[in-house]
């Protein structure tokens, strides 16, 4: 269960104060050319300290591949890697091995498996997503070849929502803010809650949204593995998600079927497309060549600096005030990872969709 | 990928017009009592023609078993299953061979498979749902017997939304009314807005919300395969669904930490207890012991009776309106599909859990 | 754990004495002309009664397909099929209830399970292998279409093994006698000791070979998926099957790798080949274009006429004879069935090749 | 497909001169103390160089544990480990950059991948093997504590055969000499002929038997998953294995079902047991309860110091003599990698038999 994917599979290893985070690509195409620097810039849109914004935990973040690339391309085969942890401050962990933090996975895990790694979250940190950013890298390395193209961005922080389609913004602005908002009006007025948030020793929760453009119709499994399913899947497998929704999404269920129905016309250039995409470019569980859009909601981050009540191991109650080092809003650096969850799960997609195509023969 | 769940699974088959809709339900615990008259009630939820609000497609939907249950009990071994179709009219969808239905899976499924049975939508139909419930039914008998109870229910369609939580609802009023939501006045708006829709040959989306209750304590995997992933993968395997969020969801993003964590304390009967379940039931992907709670968006059926733009296999643009026998709100009858796939999820990490405590030996 | 193959899957269900033996193909590629005489003929090659050296039983074995295909040809959606039991006498077993019949799954199935379906074996009878070749004959419609021919034939029975290489064999002559071993001379011999062990009362054994021609350079996985294990696992997974060996197998080991490695040439057609074929097609788990062959051991049937002593389910030691309707050696109907699973784990790995050919894109 | 396993899952990534072999085990179950010095001997029973008759290749072969492992115990969550390559000559590889050896997988892997690591092998070089071991070690810490125990040993190398019924075979010579065949003076006798074939310049093939003791009844899966198939598979996973049989295998064809039938008695204490066990202890697919035993062939090795006529990647044929270090026999070095197949196997379906017993609720 530490495996994703069908085809193109992340399985992923690691604790947040152990040796290393780590991971296995498997069927990733070869003869892909592999650009590390890509790949570490990757890594950097998603490492702790990159702004006052996000915890100030410093972490190189550098992958060490042990195998499957070859004179600078993939071979085929599986892509073992590792990325040390050399920042963990275990010893700021020492006063919670007995304790259940508030909203953690610290009670769930004991009940689960009886003992548990205490230090820095263990194996339920948003670290693990190390993992996943250097699988998606590949992914999106593969994509491009193709021009399908994966861009998340903030869409919303606390009450402060960006409510303009995606359409109408300028991603080359998304990383001009430390809060990955294309709009530089609306960021600003997230990164000044956030400080407001921060300073109060508390967090706040946030939406990512996110668009794949140029997926070809015809991706998609009709039933148990529609693509906007494996979309959820993949979304609902980060930390701190609370909901999925694609296309209309949960507005749209106030509308009728006339109003959000996208009626198809013949394009210019002789194709079939259609006029709205309130199907979100996925129409019964495959894709349709459209825009594929979804936004991912992302709660408020467990871990704060004001004192809360809990219990320990002994199931005595006892208040609790967490040390160490923590971000106030989780969602600027869940954007790479929206993203390399989303890359992913579209090559996976390609290659099923390559294996019907029973092309070889 | 027609197949759901890691050890109870679920192989479904059948078009809407074909010979039949079936299932084999595989990994089903052995020596589990079949309560066949509960399995056709629970078909009899979703079928259609049970209420004016619904198609007036009439199907008895019974279910031939014919395997994997010997002397009125589960063996282990795969539980074959066969619906026929009985009220298929075919000729209503002879026109519709080479149309593409606005926000149907027409176009996409030529585009995946070269070809396809358009009657009555073949695999896309919803009707594929009666597998499903079959497969769900035996979950929930499953599971019953360490008294684990899987609710669904309605609760929005359209703009009308009940707000209450559900610790406030009555689930004995569930079947009471033809859109089995709890809340009698709501439901009363619900049915009066459906009837409306239904006059004006359009359709109108909703909301099912779902409870699981009597879920232990670590069930769920850490990573990739969480307890609100799957049910989210879940979720969305079902027709007509956009969203999914579970606990605060999404409306929890404008919320601080401080507000929305949820604090440990002793229960009176020494075990620990959270005293807001804000998180849902499930923390860091396994169940804290708590009720998870879930809700699931329905877009509004695809099928209507008002003339809409799309176009033919040949790209010519054509005015299109709909004949035959639909629902004007899918959400009464995705009640009992919530439900089974609930089930199912719950059933399956129940032996997952199983695999991992290692008893046996 | 009765689903078989990774994107062309069999999933199987039926009991001996159950309403039907039936199946799902899911992943079969759209497009496939369905040749349904072709398949009932497979099926008669496989089914009781068709000849005196196998079992009475008289089943029409006919096949009813529920779904996944239309106007003649597959459409790429799960094809649901059930073959109805016609012929089972459960009276014979009624007083196997309570009895392990000896090296049958009696024992071993109410140890995994806590109950059983008794009669006729219930699940573990090879009955179950009509899904197979079902399953089978679609996979070598499938693969016809590029040339690949699977060709399975009895090489021993008891003690008279057919030594001829598979290339001085003629194929043509597979169906002229009853026990399928294309040697004329040799046949009659295995048809001699069948008939003798016959009015013994007793069974024996056999050995099935198999060649499968045209397979293309490049199937197959390198490590845990190799071609031949898939293979293997496919054979060893039909009732009776004691051993597994392909290419030089078992013999293999006794000479030297000067004498067994395949030296490579260039052909006249400038491709590459092998002079001999000891790897049997199959080098480093992936095929090399060279024609795959190897061998299946079958232990004698366990069912037989004469006193064996064996255990009730009280644990009292009693004598028990057989008596119902046998075969006195299964591998004349195992033949069909071994071609079968080797045509659907060949196509499997046509559609993973695929799958990792990258080619949609 | 680089990963083994159901519950118990093994994801192995790394090339023999690359930098490192490594792997990923999931589902190893918590709390399991970690035995170091027992996984470094289980390592050091199958490196390179550790007699006279191995390859004179020298690894230290030490496994670094990077997560999964907490306080001396397993954690429940993945291990991740890697060994490094320490001593790769890889310029012995230079010339073979374009050279296809015989019976290697040079060929095979170009044709499926297009391109390949040439060093050494690559991924199809036994050092993969390596993370076997590790993993099988797990999986023996696991089962000891139910008094499971794996054992194999060398039973055949070329013409040499040790036939005597592992019953009376004293296993703790198995370490006694460099071929590990517990019979002294037939071990004796395959060493001799080990060193007159390596003095030759050549390769020999030979046969790895194992025992595995302790197995309760009801473990195994009754179609696809047989435990016999599933043993099998893992045999055939193996570099250079050709055939897997167990029980009475492929000798057991030649006999009658009177002869081979498993007539069952009570034993003294009350159970259920097998008078001989012909069947291999498994049943159906299911264990017995009995010893299990199968055997394992495996080819001469492909690199020998003779030329031999090859073709290169242009389609030239060239002779071809071998550099490098390489094993004359590689029996005595598969011997602890057959365990470890085995090992995780056996676990793996005791961890399935849980999710089947459905023991939590």
């Amino acid at each position: 269960m530490n495996t994703f994917g069908n085809i193109f599979r992340l399985t992923s290893f690691g604790e947040s104060h152990g040796e290393a985070i780590g991971g296995v690509i498997d069927g990733c195409p070869p003869g892909i050319i592999v650009d590390k620097s890509f790949i570490q810039n990757e890594l950097n849109r998603r490492k702790p300290g990159q702004s006052h914004l996000t915890t100030s935990r410093r972490e190189a973040d550098e992958v060490e591949f042990l195998s499957g690339i070859f004179e600078g391309r993939t071979t085929g085969t599986p892509i073992g890697f590792i990325v040390r942890n050399t920042n963990a401050h275990s010893s700021d962990y020492d006063n919670l091995r007995d304790i259940f933090r508030p909203s953690h996975a610290d009670y769930t895990y004991l009940q689960k498996y009886g003992l548990r790694d205490h230090r820095g979250g263990g194996r339920s940190s948003a670290r693990e997503t190390v993992a996943r950013v250097v699988a998606g890298a590949f992914a999106k390395m593969a994509l491009k070849k193709s021009g399908i193209e994966i861009v998340a961005y903030t869409s919303q922080v606390g009450a402060i929502r960006l409510d303009k389609p995606y359409s109408e913004l300028d991603f080359s602005l998304l990383e001009s803010n430390p809060v990955r908002c294309p709009d530089p009006e609306k960021a600003q007025q997230m990164i000044d809650l956030i400080e407001t948030i921060k300073k109060e020793g508390d967090t706040i929760g946030g939406v990512v949204s996110c668009v794949c453009r140029g997926v070809p119709a015809g991706w998609g499994e009709p039933v148990f593995g529609k693509l906007h399913a494996a979309l959820g899947n993949a979304m609902l497998s980060i930390n701190a998600v609370k909901g999925f929704e694609y296309g209309m999404g949960f507005d749209g269920v106030r509308y009728k079927g006339s109003e959000m129905n996208d009626a198809f016309y013949r394009r210019p250039d002789g194709k079939t497309g259609v006029k709205t995409n309130h199907s979100g470019g996925i129409q019964g569980g495959i894709s349709n060549g459209e825009d594929i859009y979804f936004r991912v909601a992302f709660k408020p981050v467990a871990t704060l600096f004001k004192e809360q009540q809990t219990v320990d191991v002994a199931g005595n109650e006892i208040p609790f005030k967490a040390a160490g080092r923590h971000d106030p809003c989780v969602v600027s650096r869940a954007v790479p990872v929206v993203e390399a969850m989303a890359a992913m799960v579209i090559l996976d997609y390609a290659l099923l969709a390559d294996a019907l195509a029973f092309n070889t023969m």
